[in-house]
């Protein structure tokens, strides 16, 4: 032990900065660590429950800020428990890398101090990004960020004159706030500058959860943005979009992304990576090695990619932080492997979960011989109210590897995510997961579950024993008129009950070997088959393309995926 | 092609020989594929529940027999729309395997006959094993395998002079008839040869599944067999125990588990494996190389050991009949790697679920440089009525390979089941599973999920910076008064409300540093520390070793793992 305890500032009091301090105490009792951030109050739950609490789901603030442990995150209590000094409403105001100081201030005193260290942790987050536009200033024009805004937000919401209100930004937090602005009864518009919402799904799937959102009463107006903001008295009253229309409103929140929080990093003259986060190794360490930086403000490693990747998550926060606490004392002891960018999301009853890659995003990573696949199916059995669940996986063809999967639906997406995030940490083939066991009794899955079922609908098109086609694909030949053959394989009474309507046979699987002449005579004509979920598409195309018939395909997920208008 | 199709018989029409069936028709259209069983229908969902079926909780038949496409497995539907045949209440006599037939015969009619097949395979599954007792024959002795034997059993249940019930065997069949007698409000008691119930998980964890079943009002009887069932005019009133104790019943379920049928394969010459099943290699092929088996009567391979084991589960039976069906038509073009063995199970609000190997099993495995942890937390925020889940994780020290790990208690535990089983089959080590990224967002788990946090304390424990203590050895050291000091870490309001009263000392974690002087003196005394979830207790035990005591150790799980009685 050096005769000077080892001194420690983190600046940042959320998942990250809380983390690296209490494991930076565990593997030193004798170090001397201060925790500094602006806000009141250490460890806000920042995702979901934060959002959750603006349309009223969460009342109390108390359980806003409680660790897992039932303890309130009181600052003092922290500083007893935790054996750290925690200053709050304290702005870190500068680093000087020379003399190892950080200068900060009191934001209720204004007084100013220099705290010196000897190792560093920056946890100063991301912030929400700000639309440069007239009228933003307007009185009623929100973001959403701290437990503050939230509180602020859920306020307005509460006032009888919000009657009407438009989000901006189609992203996580847009979707979470229209959720709460439609729980608490506010007429609500999502407006998005792209073609689709969830930029980090594909389009197909982003496009079902179109669908959800107009479901629950929510307007998404896509390509579109803001003008200006339009107010009388300083007071919001109504916003401009791009496209020249006027929207009548309110409330206007703004959720059009966040950004890292690197300004007192990029003042040190610390390393800023290609997106826009501070740059670290895997220790996290900064370009500075006697300066960490964890959780939102950082650049991950992709483990597929293995290039930058920003992950602004609170278990990658954690995660973080418990590597740097460890190596603020024991240097160079724990790596941070990297992420394979894995979230998840509750909107209404739907949930949306992602890891590793989408197609476009691979696609723009550079991999250019990708197969993906789209299969619908339930969570569990039918006679366990299993529930719909819809997914897209990807894998390189050259290699097999798994680079990303996206799950959406009412059903327990969350599962099946976790089984292909952990398959792309292992680095596997979709074979390794087509054949893993996992825990099966009726509650929990189906004998196959739904993660396994994608990947042998995965495999067998990578090794050519089934040729699918997208919904968006099949949405074109029906748009541009093409010459395709459209086998609809349900019974009779499902056909009653709801169909395309796009001039499409009808022969039910069971019957397909004896209906064989209702087919084109023309082997080379394209037949598209489809059925439910397309479990029947698929046995059924296996029977035709024996049978002679060349260009047989299956539609991806079936009629539950269909995403358009159809005629019944 | 060739000129005549392929003819393939397949033995046994549940889960394993259904897939192998319909992989084969698939991948050719042509062959001739006949399919035969005992059984009167196909692709019994024999996993669960048809147990549940006993207590009422499925009463439609046709549910039982429900295909995931909502189609009923009737042979001939089955016929038609697979395009094989299916010869039901049919057996199969015996294997020709140099004339390459299959002598079978109708039940019905007894009429015998003889099949032709070019590919064999065997998919018999496995058959409840008796007890070898007197009395076994007498009327209200029941197992519980068919479809069949769960409507004996239902209707048994519904006659009124059905009032005690026992069943025997610990394993989770006798769990399940446990649970369904008990919702059919029939007094049940539990008879287990062993010193504890569900062989599969460690002594501590089987511990509490035995607290539940005692908070269920099933009585268990551990380390006790039947000596006799006692009856009058040919039915059951009472067993004998082989303590000489008699249990007055009027109806007795043996679960005393599962044997591979493997008589036929036997007596075709067919190698058997060491732990009674019928021996193939990876290709699903056994010792004759057209004869292919899958299923519960074969021995799978470990991923972990490399060594046979067996894995009756309806998942495992799936993805191999789905390896064989396409070997069938293309030799060897399909692998089954092995399994993690991974399980799961649905008692009253409990959930039980484990992966690879349990610390016994290790030992018995020949792993002898073993670490393990047991860590208690919460699935879910508190906010999102989070449920408690108690963990076990096993790692080799060596290797850091995680070897298994047991989940159970009322959370979710089928996802960190689904983690540490993708762990395992991806050869991660303690250190890549901690840190892992996981989809998170609270309403789906923690920041740090639960099988993270296992990882963590795993990790802490292999690297020596946490000295834990089962919670038995504890026990252990209360029963034999050693000299332990017991430090309950909580607050005294938690203390007043649930505590051990084993002499131990309270002191809260936050006034710890301020009470050092009310510890042992003597530096080198054992010092036990635990909290509620012993989360607190590994704060406390960093504190206390950094201040010089040498013999601090955490009691694993916490309060809420403890299975013994207590104070309050």
């Amino acid at each position: 032990m050096s005769s000077r305890p080892t001194r420690i500032v983190v600046i940042g009091g959320s998942a990250a900065g809380l983390k690296a301090a209490a494991k930076a105490r565990r593997t030193d009792e004798f170090a001397s660590i201060t925790l500094i951030q602006r806000e009141p109050e250490l460890s806000m739950a920042s995702c979901g429950l934060l959002h959750d609490a603006v349309g009223g789901n969460v009342g109390d603030h108390d359980l806003l800020v409680c660790a897992p442990a039932e303890a309130v995150r009181d600052p003092m209590l922290f500083g007893e428990a935790k054996g750290f000094e925690a200053k709050v409403e304290t702005e870190a105001l500068h680093i000087d890398r020379q003399a190892k100081t950080v200068s900060v201030q009191d934001l209720a005193s204004g007084a100013q101090d220099q705290l010196p260290y000897d190792r560093l942790v920056i946890a100063t987050g991301a912030a929400p990004m700000h639309l440069d536009v007239p009228g933003i200033e307007l009185e009623g024009v929100h973001t959403l960020h701290s437990v503050g805004d939230a509180e602020a937000l859920q306020k307005v919401c509460k006032q009888k004159r919000t009657r009407k209100a438009v989000v901006v930004g189609g992203g996580l937090i847009g979707l979470e706030v229209c959720k709460a602005l439609r729980l608490a009864r506010i007429d609500t518009r999502l407006v998005e500058k792209n073609e689709r919402i969830l930029q980090f799904l594909d389009a197909e799937l982003a496009r079902l959860v179109e669908m959800h959102l107009d479901s629950r009463d929510v307007e998404v107006l896509l390509g579109n943005g803001i003008a200006r903001f339009i107010g009388k008295h300083g007071r919001l009253t109504g916003v401009e979009l791009t496209d020249g229309n006027e929207l009548a409103c309110q409330l206007a929140v703004l959720a059009v992304g966040v950004q890292p929080n690197v300004s007192l990093a990029k003042a040190a003259g610390l390393e800023i990576g290609t997106l826009g986060g501070i740059r670290v190794n895997d220790f996290m360490q900064t370009s500075d090695p006697d300066i960490f930086a964890v959780g939102d403000c950082v650049e991950c490693k992709s483990l597929i990619t293995g290039r930058p990747i920003r992950a602004p998550y609170g278990d990658t926060a954690k995660l973080q932080g418990r590597v740097a606490g460890q190596n603020l004392i024991k240097p160079e002891s724990a790596r941070f492997p990297g992420v394979t960018h894995t979230g998840i999301y509750r909107f209404f009853d739907y949930t949306i979960g992602f890891t590793g890659l989408s197609e476009q995003r691979a696609r723009a990573e550079g991999f250019t011989n990708i197969e993906t696949v789209t299969v619908s199916g339930l969570d569990m059995p039918v006679f366990q109210q299993g529930e719909l669940l819809i997914s897209k996986m990807l894998a390189d063809r050259d290699s097999g590897r798994i680079l990303g999967y996206q799950c959406i639906g009412p059903g327990d997406a969350s599962k099946r995510v976790v089984t292909v995030a952990m398959a792309i940490r292992g680095k596997l083939s979709v074979e390794d997961l087509a054949h893993a066991d996992l825990p099966y009794a009726p509650p929990y899955s189906l004998a196959l579950d739904h993660g396994i079922v994608a990947a042998h609908a995965l495999e067998n098109k990578l090794e050519g024993r089934m040729q699918g086609i997208s919904i968006n694909e099949v949405k074109q030949r029906i748009d541009s008129r093409a010459d395709s053959f459209f086998l609809d394989m349900r019974s009779p009474l499902e056909f009653d009950e709801m169909r395309l309507g796009i001039g499409e046979t009808l022969i039910p699987l069971a019957a397909l070997r004896d209906c064989l002449d209702e087919l084109p005579e023309d082997k080379d004509r394209e037949i598209i088959l489809y059925c439910k979920t397309s479990l029947r598409g698929y046995e059924g195309a296996a029977i035709l393309q024996q049978h002679g018939w060349k260009n047989v395909k299956i539609m991806e997920g079936g009629l539950v995926a269909w995403p358009y208008a159809r005629a019944k």
